[in-house]
Order: structure tokens, then sequence, then C-alpha cells
């Protein structure tokens, strides 16, 4: 059973995910990035390698965990939490965990081993956002889990294992870190001002400003943000206020598709199809009331390789300001 | 003049380091890393390549910035922040900024190339932890910074863009992010225990539990934490208790360097010269009382990639327990 440990001070979590345990030696290389065609457990025909589906789309008439389908969810092979057993939180001196309960989904998103978001047809990455929203809301009848990310790594330098396009979701039985952190500056905000979510006030100043606005629908916009991290990241933030990701309508959806595809394409034509991260923040699945918050999607590409300075402080230096990388990814100059 | 931005939300804050910039198709590689003796700035004879140095050990008959030397300080030539200028902190609207004022210098700890801290004579590593103490010491003097970090980063992987051994100091004009968090939750536990370390109480529970203790001398003992972010992190904490690095006396410098330059070997031995970060934990020089902190240095290895996962929630998914890695880096198996 995997442990997730909180460090001794601060609120800072780490699963100890012994079922993936490698021996020292294991550490001295990067892991080798299996990219053919041939071996991929992803790739239709080789369903009987990865564990069996919990979601898939495909005709009526096939059976699960057989060729034809258009997208498929199944758990993680070498999952970083499992799904059964009890929480049983623990504190023992200055030594405080609890069990690895938790679940850990890959999101196959195309059969083609070779598709992009960026150059998918559209129609696709609106199945890829439906899967997200269906697998979402099954998972949170699962009362023991407190937040889910839904993220992707596309590329060798984003930590990706395996090159057929997919995204993971993970669940887990504690609030992580950054959302916590967002949550409680969220709160403060919206108490401060007697109700004003700091996410609307983002997307009007913002969209007043319009240097650091890249892309614009009528449901989203994606910006480059004030203070990014990294060079090139960018936010999609939905104009409408609400706490949850998963309460996108169909239109909605859609919407939200076609943003994230010319977003990420934008990266693809004008950055040479870079490494990146791409996760979902939402407010947590554990009940409470969270109208304060306002979900939206982060991207951040691997161009930089953040150092010492950034591992002591959680202070980033980035070289490049978001108003000229809004504007090379708005303009493609 | 850079500037320092913090994140809408969060405590987060960030340089936008404009002196640095590079035009959007500079991202789409790695930089090169020049490894020549041939061209290294860092080599005796080319000190014209540097800015004048601010420090340096070397034989009292030599003129600054001329060969001889066996250690040198100098400032960034590529600096994050700048020395020139007031902070000048100003909040419009969602935007929070400060100029970027601080110092960036550069410490070369050897004359020699090829030279690391795990191989070289341990005269050698005394005499960087003293340069970091005088560096510290001289730095503190200017009311503007209220923290320092002094860090590494060693080898490509690391973030590291010279080859040339050399660690680096950046004083900021605000206390970061992580730092902050360390002083709220030991001022925290310090309140609730009526006086308590929790440095304190990791170091004796540690010390009982053994199983984690890398390496320990009279003064200092080298651990594998309890709920570590990155397989084979190590933490080497004083066993007295003081808040400030610049703190240590003479003995405590030898033997600091000591288990510094023991703990790096080991790494060089078992694990093959990995690619490392390492960084002191001290407390601000803004003057205010920080009774209740320990000053300590944390090093992490890079023998992962983060991803999507880490980078979404600040919780990282680690697996190598903390218990096997300290074994095998205190007994070489």
């Amino acid at each position: 059973m995997p442990e997730l440990r909180k460090d001794y001070i601060t609120d800072c979590w780490v699963v100890i995910s012994t079922e993936r345990a490698q021996r020292p030696s294991d550490f001295k290389k990067e892991p080798e990035v299996p990219t053919s065609k041939e071996t991929c457990p992803f790739c239709p025909t080789r369903e009987h390698m990865t564990p069996p589906e919990v979601l898939a789309y495909r005709p009526g008439n096939t059976a699960p965990n057989t060729p034809q389908w258009w997208l498929r969810v199944v758990p993680n092979k070498f999952p970083a939490l499992r799904v059964e057993g009890d929480v049983n939180h623990r504190i023992v001196q200055v030594f405080n965990k609890m069990n690895g309960v938790g679940a850990h989904e890959v999101i196959i998103e195309s059969p083609d081993h070779d598709a992009t978001i960026a150059t998918m047809p559209l129609k696709q990455v609106e199945e890829i956002v439906n899967a997200y929203k269906d697998r979402y809301l099954d998972l949170k009848k699962d009362t023991r889990f407190k937040y889910m990310l839904i993220f992707k790594n596309h590329g060798k330098g984003s930590g990706a294992s395996l090159s057929h396009p997919h995204s993971q979701l993970i669940a887990t039985p504690m609030i992580p870190k950054h959302i916590m952190e967002e949550l409680r500056d969220a709160y403060n905000y919206y108490s401060f001002t007697g109700g004003t979510c700091i996410y609307d006030e983002i997307v009007s100043t913002e969209m007043e400003e319009k240097v650091r606005i890249v892309l614009e629908n009528e449901y989203f916009i994606t910006l480059s943000p004030y203070a990014p991290r990294f060079p090139f990241e960018l936010w999609i933030l939905p104009k409408r206020h609400d706490p949850y990701f998963e309460d996108m309508d169909d239109t909605e959806r859609r919407y939200f598709a076609m943003i994230l595809q010319e977003t990420l394409s934008r990266y693809y034509k004008l950055l040479d199809n870079p490494p990146y991260n791409f996760y979902i923040h939402t407010a947590p699945c554990d009940g409470k009331d969270y109208r304060f918050y306002h979900w939206h999607l982060e991207i951040t590409p691997r161009l930089t390789n953040p150092a010492g300075f950034e591992r002591g402080t959680g202070f980033y230096i980035n070289p490049m300001p978001p108003e000229e990388a809004a504007r090379f990814l708005r303009e493609g100059k």
C-alpha cells in the first residue's frame, strides 16, 4: 500500500509509491520512452495490455476491451495511488501519514498513435473533454476522495513516459497544497470585497488591458498571466463564474474544446511542438461550499529547467515577459 | 530594470527578468553547456570575462582580478536581480509588483575546472563555506534585502549553465514563498508547544529512529526526510539550535564542510555523480525575531522529472522510500 506523507513542517504532502519502487541503480539513467507503434500498449488491438477499461466511446455493437473505440479510459497500470482501502490518517510525533488511497486513470485520447490535441479533428477534442467530465462525475461519488486533478504531460521533456496521446486523472484523499493556497486566497478576496470573485476580476481587468490576452471566444479567454512562473505559461479562464469544471453545459464544453485546441495549436506552430503540462484546477469534491472559487486550466510549456533557486524558494525566474509571450502567440510574430 | 511580480492570487512571486530576455525562438532548444576549459570564463587567466571580483581568497601580493586565487566571488554577469535602485512596491487592481532590486553573485569554488565538492581537498570545501559566510555577512548590511538564498546547481540536468564548479547567492527584497511557509509552520509549532523548535524535534526523533539517518558527526546529521519530494533527497541539520547559518563558529563550519563533502561524495560514488541542487534555508535578514527557526541545507538530486501532477498540485510522487534511500547511501548497498 503506498503511503501519503506530510512534510514535518509545511503542508507539503508526498506519495511514497512503493509499488513503483525501483532499485537505487535504476535512477541513474533517464527512462527510455517507447515511442514505437509496434509495442505501444495504448494502440488498438493491444487492449489486453492495459487494465480493463472503465469507460470507452465505441460503436454499440463492439465488446469492451476490443478495438474500434475512438476514446478509452483505463486504470493506470502503475498507479501512484490505489482504489482499495480506507484513508486511516495517523499522526505520531513529527510523522503524519495516511494510506495511499485514491484513483489513477489514463484517458487514451485517440486510437491514432501520432495524434495530438493541436492537430486532431475538433470533434475528437470535444470527446476528450466529455471523457474528463464523465470520469469526473463517476469518481465524485466516492466520498473518500476530496480532490481530483485532470492533467496531461505532452512530450518527453514534460515527464510523459508514453508518446501515444493521453491525459491522466488522479483522485486524492486530501486537498493538495497548490489548490489549498488558491482556495484560501480566493476566499480571502471574496470575503474582503464582500462577494467578488478574484478570477472574475482577472477576466474583466485583462480583457480591458488586452496586452496579455492570446485568444477569446464567447465563453473563454486564453491569457498569459501577469506573473507567469514559466516562459509562455497560459491560462484558459471561463468568462462565466463557476467553481466547478463539471458544471459546463454541452455548448460550453464545445467552446472549451475549441479554445484548448487553438491554444495548443499556437504552441505547436509557433514554438515547434514543445513539451508541456496542463492541468485543470476546479473546486474540491468534498461537498463544501466553494462559491468563491472559479475553475480554470493552466498550461506550462517545458522550455526552461527550474534550478536550485526555484527549488529553494518557490520563487521563479522567468526571462519572458508575459506581454511579449502573449503578443507572439496572438500575432504569430 | 527587472520586475518582481506577485501572482494574482497566491503568494507566488516571479522575477520578470527582461535583461535576460530572449526571442521566443530561443526557447525552442536546450541551451548548450560550454564545458570546454578553453573558453570557460571562470578559469584562471580569464578574470576579465567576469565582472570585477567582490571577494577573492588569493595570496596577499597578487592584484584583484588576476590569477593565483583559490576562490573567487563575482557578480553574476546576467543577474536575475539588480543591485541598484529602490524596491518601490506598487499594487494596482489585481497587479502587484516591485522593482527587481537584489543581488546575484557567483561563488567560483575552485580554480580547477574539473573539481567537484565531492572530490576536492576538504580544506577547499571549508573555504567555500567561509566564502558563503563572508558574502552573507557583507550583503546583510544592505537593508533593502530581506532574504538571501545560497544555492548550487550541479550538472547539466540541474539547470547549471556552466560546468566550472560554482555556487550562487541571490538576495531578494521580500521573503520567498517556501521560506514564509517554513517560518509560519515552525512558528506555529513553537507557539503551540510553548517554545519547542520543530527542527530540534526532528533531529532528536530521527536520531532515535535511526532508519532515515545517513551520516552524523559531532555537530550535524544528514538525513533522508520522512516525506521527501524527490528520490534520494537529503537534509543536513545542525544539532545545535540556531536560526542563522552565519552564526556557525570556526569549528562548526569545519564540521559542516566535512558532512557536506561526505554527503555529496555518497551521491558521487553511489549514484554515479548525479545532477543535484542544494540550497541553504536560514532565517531572513530583516532584523525580526526568528528564534523559533533552525537553519539547514536541503539537497535534491535530479533523477526524476516532476510532471503535470506535481506542477498542478505541489504534491510530489516519489517512488523511493526515504528509509531505503538512507540505507543505500549509508551502507553503500
